[in-house]
């Protein structure tokens, strides 16, 4: 049966599913994954000329294009490929930014494997031309967003390596890395959050 | 007739058609992009820890994935998106440094309808934000390679804007610009002349 409103639109029931409940479990954060919270708060530094940080594209391979009159070109064959970098990067306050974000349901710790040995790598590129690497990681059942800095993360990839932990707890990130609260306009200030990080672990920003 | 080497490959000959001919001019240079001349250096710059810089991907806007049994995902329909950004960033010696790279057939102007506007945008908002925004412009023809600041490419843009010429010449180039001689390892050694140019031009490298 199909209920409708008296507009005649579609009565969409909202939160039906178990998958739904659990991905988005405050009305503030509905819907909005981290690369969309983050999306926002570049938008919001940008338009404040705070700073320049964009995502960076997924890498297509492009195999066949078809160009149908009067229409975009319709790309019809193509492939994921392998980034060779972070997602994001870019420029604030004469300081060049380079960060992965990532997710994790899990309560009480973040797993490794969600990050990736070519991750890893360009981070330590990026730290070794002088730039600030660091991670944003979102425990999206606890609504907890930490600023991680890499230094911190490639110590415990190494531990791993070496046959350690394959995780890092959420008491870990609480001891060494900045939490940031959700806000409304911008979504995350990670920035700032940022800003606290060099302070406390970095002297990098001394140049 | 298919012409075939003693190994029974078969014989292509090499620059047959005119449009190679004129593609290629010389030996050196032969069959490579400016994108390509780019990349390679680029890659030299990574394995020799001198800058992490790498080419954005082009936006791709995914609609139809399939996923055949025991192969990689397949797009099957896609569309190209515009980009918000130039096509190139990184660090280097702990500078953000941004970069467009052009190529021009026409041997004593370069036309200013190669740039669009919402890079002219990005540059701006790069330089407000202390990085160092600039160009790379090829002649293919004479071979010849400047890199230009961004300054002074926006200063032709306004001029345009209010109805001024709608090119840079190649006199002004040669005025304004740092030429870099392709080599061999690596191709374009930009960031030599970046480095002239900064010492020439710019005061935001002292920070």
């Amino acid at each position: 049966m199909t209920i409708r409103y008296p507009n005649g639109k579609k009565y969409v029931p909202v939160r039906t599913s178990k998958s739904q409940k659990l991905k988005n479990p405050s009305f503030s954060n509905r819907g909005k994954s981290l690369e969309d919270e983050l999306n926002e708060s570049n938008d919001y530094y940008l338009s404040r000329g705070i700073a320049v940080i964009h995502k960076k594209p997924v890498p297509v391979q492009v195999v066949k294009v078809s160009y149908p009159a009067r229409s975009a070109a319709r790309i019809t064959e193509a492939y994921f490929g392998t980034p060779s970098t972070t997602d994001y990067n870019g420029v604030w306050k004469g300081i060049y930014v380079d960060f992965e974000a990532k997710e994790t349901k899990i309560k009480t710790s973040f797993p490794l494997n969600n990050i990736k040995e070519h991750q890893i790598q360009h981070m330590q590129n990026v730290t070794n031309a002088g730039g600030f690497a660091f991670l944003i990681i979102k425990f999206t059942t606890l609504e907890r967003y930490f600023i991680v800095p890499f230094e911190m993360v490639e110590r415990k990839w190494d531990r791993m390596k070496a046959g350690g932990r394959k995780s890092i707890t959420l008491l870990e990130f609480e001891n060494t890395s900045v939490e940031v609260q959700p806000g409304y306009i911008p979504r995350l200030d990670y920035l700032n959050a940022v800003e606290t990080l060099m302070k406390l672990y970095d002297d990098k920003i001394e140049r």
